[in-house]
């Protein structure tokens, strides 16, 4: 696990470089934005969505520069995400990662308007990598990318985990929001790059398996830990869920039941990755860490 | 100028069936996020930013339907700019074009929410519209237009609005506010139209010109009508930059200069057209429209 560690911060750090390209330039604003921007977006985050889709290419053989501007993107998504996520009208958190949370720091204003940016900026970069030759598969994986953070993915579980109670939840609501709210931008990694890469239906299908049962396991292990975990190694405050009356696995089905279900969950990853010709086993790695790490 | 806003009036409906059409299909999310995001974009704006996208093209003698997607998804923008915009963290506004706004009606945290959306479906919608034969030009055209709503655009302008006390104004601040915040999505409207026809550079800069001229000019009109309009006909309260404490070309300069100005943007806009080959009636009705508009 140690190994694997050190490897995925290996592989985190060039996905952070890339990031830190897309700042290299004179922005046309107010210095405040482009700070509060950076702050979320360099917050030492584990870069786990643009590593999975990076690492996907690699395994299916292909060049990961092909989809290093959906990579950025991704990324910024799931910045933009947080930062509305933790505003006081939302989930109203004050640190993340062991950090103040960027409404703190800037102001919900900015924080608000950091948000729009980085999401606006993920259209942008993601509209900049679009290749002369052949386009028709990177655009492709842009739509997945896109329609996996929208109304039908992301927001769409956002919005489900805002509006439901803990008192009534159902399996299948909790469902819905475990798929949307973390799973979709998860699950959008592996596949922009299995079609990025031309890859056959057979390995997009397993791909895909392996990404929603990765995303499902990382959400349930996500709401262990908020029960289970350490203040410190976490970054963030346990007990949120409780404290927002958030419905989780963990609240509607126990401890004991759920970490089942992420070893069942882990199991079905490795099994679909079984189905992939390539080199699979920083994939493998990635499923065992996302489900054993720490707790 | 009654013909003229029966002949805006029929255009914007032109613009509403084509929005209309991006909703006309199943959502896989709660429907209080798609509730939230049909009342601010169907809520009767004018919907000039479509329109002169369309008009800019027929202008050019082309085809209007090859931008129909970046015509729609320049307005899904602007409407999210304006839910957040109004949101009690920025502007605090209750009402918009006379009715409730959207964090009123849905709350804070489905209105930032809905605003997230709608800029991520204006992407989905824009990428949907890329053409299989000859991408380049509309390819060219939608970076053009997250360009002119991100950061070195409409957020940085927002951002250099919310930031700026009346007390600091200077006119080199106040002119980059105008230019960005309201004038770069305006500006955007033109060229974008311009760049996906393939206009000569000579007609862009024409074309351009006109854009400018026609944003700040939209912009003084908006501040002049804010301190001397009528709540009525606006459609929200008189005096919320005052209330602001915002920085406006009329309180840099007085009402008799600001309306000088406008003229004086309306004779250039008008200039501007003079170099441009096509039918330019309709875009020069809608440049005395707007700097005439009932005041």
């Amino acid at each position: 696990m140690e190994d694997f560690k050190q490897a995925l911060a290996k592989k985190a750090e060039e996905a952070e470089e890339s990031l830190e390209m897309r700042f290299d330039r004179k922005f046309d604003a107010p210095d405040i934005i482009v700070s509060a921007m950076r702050y979320s977006l360099f917050a030492g985050g584990k870069r786990l969505r643009p590593v999975l889709m990076r690492e996907t290419m690699r395994a299916l053989g292909d060049d990961p520069e092909k989809i290093r501007s959906l990579a950025d993107a991704i990324e910024m998504i799931h910045t933009y995400s947080l930062i509305h996520d933790d505003l006081p009208a939302m989930d109203d958190d004050d640190t993340r990662r062991g950090k103040p949370t960027n409404h703190i720091v800037y102001g919900e204003d900015t924080a608000v308007l950091a948000g729009d940016a980085l999401l606006n900026l993920a259209m942008e970069t993601a509209l900049s990598g679009i290749p002369d030759q052949d386009p028709k598969n990177y655009i492709r994986a842009a739509q997945i990318l896109f329609a996996s953070s929208g109304v039908d993915g992301m927001i769409g579980g956002q919005t489900a985990d805002t509006i439901t109670d803990i008192a009534d939840i159902t399996e299948e609501k909790l469902n819905y929001i475990d798929e949307h709210k973390t799973g979709a931008l998860l699950r959008a990694s592996v596949l922009c790059a299995a079609v990025a890469a031309g890859a056959e239906e057979r390995e997009i299908k397993a791909l895909d398996t392996y990404a929603q049962s990765l995303g499902l396991a990382f959400q349930i292990v996500d709401d262990i830990l908020d029960v289970e975990g350490d203040e410190k190694t976490l970054g963030k405050p346990v007990g949120s869920d409780e404290k927002n009356h958030k419905a989780t696995y963990v609240s509607l089905f126990g401890i004991a039941s759920s970490e089942e279900r992420v070893q069942e969950l882990k199991l079905n990853a490795l099994g679909a990755l079984g189905r992939i010709d390539g080199d699979t086993s920083f994939l493998e790695d990635l499923a065992e860490y996302v489900c054993d790490r720490d707790r």
